[in-house]
């Protein structure tokens, strides 16, 4: 008999995939943005690796007023995007098969889930999570990659991955921008052709803190009140959140220290489409 | 690019475990109960199988009044007993390996975890679920077993394995019984030797009310009401409850139908000590 102590010996040993898999978690509805996390999970992995992306509006994520009745469907454009990007498996499941009539389990996130878009929408990150641990318990990839424009989805997945001791590596890519710099969305295809005229502001307004930060202001507050004058500049932008976060932990910064890796986030409504975005606040 | 909807199907493709292995998750303590748990396990895999028995007194399923303190660890004859019966791996973590200092995940089941031992010890079943989630990802077993005793514990765990699409098969086995018909627990142990002596009253109580079952009774008030007069009768016995649920579902039954799946289910304070037991209400 061997006795293992640490997990990660134990994991290791405990799945000997043959073929390494890579997986691309979407809701269809697929742009340049999800193009490049194909990309790059066929850059990151073995040359043999098979690279799976998946395609599921999940119900349980989305609030009792939110979009999900006409979130964007293209199933037919979403294939070829896959085809072009030789994509080896596209997993599209129903919802029916997804959740059973007396599913009653869902993945609990304490911390990181409470702020940001978690105050905006309770239950989004609970539905988020349960489903993407199912993704990864029917797909078992070794990667999955996610887009950094939802930045505390992320930092949410890395924890629940850690904490249940998923053996799955998580990448975080670039937010892919159109070349005005809006983050590519598959919610951008909601706005009007005067919202989508003034939605790039929303990242000049976080390049300008960016920048502000990168000549030495450190003052919280300062940095703050610079990204609200901006964004109340955009014609019509009604302010959801703007907030200063250490990038992993989440936790609201009073003051810029050696350590606290501080992220800028914002959330948008531009009319009825809410935008979210964030940014990092390095020193030069 | 092949496209995949059945999860089962995406599942099957996606664990190619070269080896079949099952698991037997276990808080040490381990008494003859545990043992048959391992041999069955050999009995059910394939003859080129490995068997895995984890010992891990996991914190975050006890109260902050219950025994995890006092919980009885012996694991010098753990080992003894897993060497005997031919275990391949023994699998013992440590506490701070198995919850990192900023660990805020939980698995939360909502139906099955509120009535019975749910009511009695809140965050408990959230707790072992979440264990069992996390040894499930480490151990990555095709098959894991557990005991009928804790019926209501193997419940969730089946939901939670089919709600989060764990691909495991889950199996319960039988209550292994002391002589006497105590069922066996590493809390038995705390028995005083009076306490010890009345035990088996519990299961005789339980064996009374399936009888009565069997020759035709199905007023669920006069079958609870056998089950509290022969409880009541232990000398020192507090009762925590008396519930004949639907096995599968654990919803409380008004009355025994066809397709009620009648359960009895008790838990009994013998002095410090809180113990459990279940029998079936099948009609003879």
């Amino acid at each position: 008999m061997k006795i293992v102590a640490p997990s990660q010996a134990m994991q290791q040993w405990s799945r000997q995939v043959a073929q390494q898999h890579v997986l691309v978690p979407t809701m269809g509805a697929l742009h340049e943005g999800h193009a490049a996390l194909i990309r790059r999970a066929r850059e990151i992995a073995d040359p043999s690796a098979t690279v799976v992306v998946s395609i599921f509006v999940n119900p349980i994520q989305f609030g009792v007023n939110e979009d999900l009745s006409c979130y964007p469907r293209t199933l037919a454009a979403d294939v070829a995007l896959c085809e072009k990007e030789n994509v080896d498996f596209l997993f599209y499941p129903t919802v029916e098969e997804m959740y059973a009539a007396d599913a009653s389990v869902r993945i609990s996130e304490t911390q990181l889930s409470q702020r940001l878009c978690g105050a905006s929408r309770p239950g989004h990150f609970s539905g988020m999570a349960t489903v993407v641990a199912k993704l990864f318990n029917i797909v078992a990839p070794n990667i999955a990659i996610f887009g950094e424009k939802d930045w505390q989805q992320l930092a949410i997945i890395r924890r629940f991955v850690h904490d249940l001791n998923f053996p799955i590596e998580i990448i975080g890519h670039p937010t892919v921008r159109e070349k005005d710099g809006l983050a590519m969305s598959s919610r951008n295809a909601y706005l009007t052709p005067e919202k989508r005229a003034v939605a790039p502001k929303i990242y000049q307004a976080l390049q300008a803190v960016a920048a502000a930060r990168a000549t030495g202001e450190k003052n919280i507050a300062i940095l703050l009140m610079a990204a609200r004058m901006a964004l109340e500049d955009i014609p019509g932008a009604m302010i959801d959140y703007i907030e200063i976060m250490n990038e992993e932990t989440l936790a609201p910064l009073s003051e810029i220290s050696e350590n606290s890796k501080p992220r800028l986030f914002v959330a948008v409504k531009l009319g009825e489409t809410r935008l979210i975005d964030n940014i990092a606040l390095h020193a030069s």
